[in-house]
């Protein structure tokens, strides 16, 4: 269905950017995993606007509330209801909106499905629903790292416009990405990269740009053949996310331009376990991971929101006009997509344990 | 699951390399569609190796039988069977996989999921897979066809290796792409395509390449919010074919390097519809279709049975060794790639029709 | 999914009897279709308890507030998340309880399942978890009012222990069944079941009995051969209810008594239309609705709880004890279940005329 | 959908009466079962026709053909699919039926549904799309047998017509169930019923009654709250089975003839285990399995086809008519309705074993 995710870690989101607040809820859960609101809180920090000075100035604490599914500090493995109240809304700010479809935005394709459409601050299409899916990711997180202690998640910005960072998926670390506002990994480009988003800003412009993820400690075997291959299933977790064009894992599209003698992965065995000598495969083969890191890459447009006026319609009736973007936005949505990246990754990533533990018995 | 695809029009796909067969049962289908064996046929006819002298010797008719949901040349309504029988299997080009893994191709995984494997010819892994998803679409487009008489699939290669086509999405027929070995639809580049793929193989080497597809006249607000939108439908179904690695829709990975006010799409009436003047978006806007041309590519890499000794490990136990390929295949999987791509995208299509007439009543 | 009925009208209930309340997301659900707070207000209002001077006199306003999918007073398509926040919670009356299984509860289960419980007022097996259920159902109600004006779903309480209403099912209306505290449709079964009741209740004991429903103007053909049969999905749905035992639709047990002549039932036209000249089917043939009424009885137990000292165990270590039932409770649950097996109805119908209009059209 | 049954261990069943056979897909089997054809034909011997002299004298070896998911004898973890090809096909017997509705079959519904239909022995409502089931219900059992050896299920004929057995569902065994024709357990009821289906066969008309099913040694804690519960799941697949018309567990209907004191199942410690004293529950609380025997009641309506004219109608136009029953049917579907409600258990057992192993671990 539209808003559920997953098989067995199956949650459903709900929620729009101006309504009562948006949530999500988390099923099938495994019982007696400590949860607390204090681990969906650092996630949710990460994701909520106003961290920075290169982040929408809209100011949400986004204080998340477990409803439910959680008895004296454990989960129960009964539903977990998380809500988040929405409280910095400026409608005002939209009412324009009301009668205009913003370019690149989904005003136009929701009134072509629906009908009419909520408008106030993109109403379903705002990236605010991501705030069910990172605060259901936390908890996802809780369960991996119950059964895989070693387990990492760890995604970056890869690049920014032009600016594109150089760094070493095998050593990066969380408090590298966490030590700088853009939430990149390369040191050298952190002031390049923030100086082009406010620049961005100051011009009413914007830019998009790639985040790159990598999972290591993955255990060997998670994926199913066919559909639900892990591969298969990151690439349309990363292109569920708002403003994603574009996946790719392991070699990718610069994968075409090796012949395969290149291209594959030779085997050896190191440690009494099987390697692969290099990773073009980014760590899945036949849609199931071998053990290597996962390794892949999204590329997030540019934002849709500028503020110069632009060519569109009016929603009834149709009639050619223009609209000029107003209120707050990022400029740049790659610091807040990094823990997004993370969230839906965890997200297919518990889907698939528990599957597989389902069929194969551990 | 693994092997079922779609919520509405859902398919099942089965059957090994060198098993009793192939097929699939389609779930959902709207009844009093005509479906003859010859729409599967023509289809698969596309998708079946030795079609050429560019892909694989293996001789295989690949003939359909339907075993049920038609009745006097109609759908019924209830499930249709359809089942391929596999002929020309040679166990004996595989024996040696039985001990070894195969690098770049999922023996290793397989093993590590299921603690076994039918190792002759890939078992479930074979892209024989994928004959059922063929036979499958082929009927989604039967039904497609019904509700949409001007829809189009449309698929191509638009690179093999370093040699690219220049190709106009809006213009390319199907007629185009089939009137050459290759499947490009660039007439110049169908020389230079075909010998690269014959050098490969005489190398006993491989390539690999990027299939790139359009959707015409798709009707607007397909697609759901959230989690099953309609390009990230598209994207797992993409990634769910056997050696790809990468998926993009519209602008892609390029998107990156242009600025919000250069990439935005503005609207405009043209014949009293709604049309963006031009389509960075790929055709679709908050996952939604918005009516232009939905257009994507697809990355699949060189062909992992090369004919050249490679490193790899024994299946038990796990020893260093190294494996030679054997038997026919194709050097290059891209001119049979091109009808799976279309196939996905009419079970994506199918899927999202009915789903969208189920909750909007047309 | 546990918490999750249907696939096109899809709804996913969660909370506790003593957490921060219960609640339900609704996806799938058409637009534009009006729901305002007070069409949930109206169907809680007769689930609630402390409704009557024969139900518990536990007190919960059970208020519903709608979070998310519904503007200007009409659902948008997306999501519609309903909260619920529980107020009249006295655990200490449940404290004997964190040690002792209740008989016939799900105490044992639960803990046997997850390993611990939530042991406040049942948890997630108190009854509380309907109303998520109920308040779905309104909605479910309010979309096929607006598709089907005549479609009717009335429940009435057939039997209160040895005592058995005469009732109809072909005159019987909302109005009769609200008339009376009971929820029965014989009037003159009003009194002795009433009495019945509360003697129940000075003797610390309880009674359970069988709802009847029907449904009246169904459309024909709804329902799926095999699995999904209408009948079937009713069965699931009514025994997904708390304290039921049974389930049977038209003739039922009792039709096993007839020979096949007996119990055929003719068709014959009337009003131009196809008509059975009787309804031993119970309006369902071949698992698909027939446009007759459809029928069914469902079995509830006498309530758990009584206030007598019962044989049990404790919980951790396990031992042989004894523990008798306190707090506020219904000495028969019968008068609260007519509303959920109603809620239950509704969004099995839901599900199906979606589902019918996404493979048929209309 | 439609077709297809369970999350985990998932089937999907296809095939008509009279079209190219019949059949199933197996999705999410553990792999390293042992599976031969031998396991299939020995409950698919139990379900056919012309198994004795009660029975339909329709002649069909039902041969089962194991075509993807075995290799070397065990299951490899991939979709099994299994074919069973129509051979005993008399079409001639129904060319009546294209015309007219048979009186208390699926014929007018399926018409109402789908606007037209396979007319031909029932299409895809006959009884032998229930081969598909059975056989994959025997690979469930394979599957159970090798987790839980101790587990049992056991169904039998209850009662046939006014003919009802004494039987003790604690003491009752499959060799005693497959000792007589009729699969009754009640040695002094195999006459009487035997010489009541003969006589019913005789007067051309038919009769139905009730099968009884005991689970033993089912492990607890199967099942899930809400919407899932194992009776709920029960139910539904109980009621999914052709010609059923009702489902009871435990004390059924006849429960709520009791009090809660006297209806409440006490809790001892008996060999260290919690056990209850008595077993009005049916084995399953709060929706979960504990440990005891797991008893249900299912009633089957007499065999809607008698050889005697009936009042029904025309198809195409409406108009009355009368029609009298042809061919080669079962007097009495009892006996062979044994291996159907068995093959079910089995399949919702093998479903939540999985799903319970997929959220506990094990």
């Amino acid at each position: 269905m539209s808003s559920t995710w997953g098989h067995a870690f199956r949650i459903t989101t709900w929620g729009e950017s101006h309504g009562g607040g948006v949530g999500v809820v988390i099923d099938g859960c495994p019982p007696r995993i400590p949860l607390e609101p204090a681990h969906l809180q650092a996630e949710l920090d990460r994701r909520r606007p106003g961290q920075s000075e290169i982040t929408t100035p809209r100011k949400e604490a986004d204080t998340a509330e477990i409803l439910s599914g959680v008895f004296e500090g454990l989960t129960t493995g009964t539903p977990i209801s998380i809500l988040v109240r929405n409280q910095d809304q400026r409608s005002e700010a939209y009412t324009e909106m009301a009668g205009k479809y913003r370019p690149s935005h989904a005003d136009d394709t929701y009134d072509a499905k629906y009908g009419f459409r909520d408008w106030r601050g993109g109403g379903r299409s705002s990236a605010r629903e991501t705030i069910g899916r990172v605060a259901a990711a936390a908890v996802a997180q809780q369960v991996l790292k119950s059964l895989f202690p070693q387990l990492e998640v760890i995604a970056w910005v890869k690049s920014v416009y032009h600016l594109s960072g150089n760094i070493d998926p095998a050593t990066v670390t969380r408090a590298l990405v966490e030590s700088n506002i853009v939430r990149t990994a390369d040191p050298a480009m952190v002031g390049p990269m923030t100086d082009l988003i406010k620049q961005m800003r100051s011009d009413g412009n914007s830019v998009g740009g790639i985040v790159e993820c990598v999972v290591r400690h993955c255990p060997p075997g998670l994926g199913e053949p066919v559909f639900d291959k892990l591969d298969a299933d990151l690439a349309k977790a990363m292109l569920s996310l708002p403003a994603t064009k574009a996946f790719e894992i392991g070699s990718g599209f610069a994968g075409t331009l090796l012949t395969g003698l290149e291209h594959n992965d030779p085997f050896r065995i190191d440690d009494g376990r099987v390697h692969t000598t290099k990773n073009d495969s980014g760590g899945v083969q036949g849609g199931l991971s071998n053990g290597e890191p996962i390794l892949f890459r999204v590329a997030f447009k540019p934002v849709a929101t500028v503020m110069h006026p632009q060519d569109t319609v009016t929603s009834t009736p149709h009639e050619n006009t223009t609209l000029k973007g107003r209120g707050r936005h990022d400029p740049c949505v790659l610091p807040r997509a990094v823990p997004m990246v993370e969230a839906m990754t965890w997200l297919v990533l518990a889907d698939h344990v528990l599957r597989h533990r389902g069929q194969l018995g551990s």
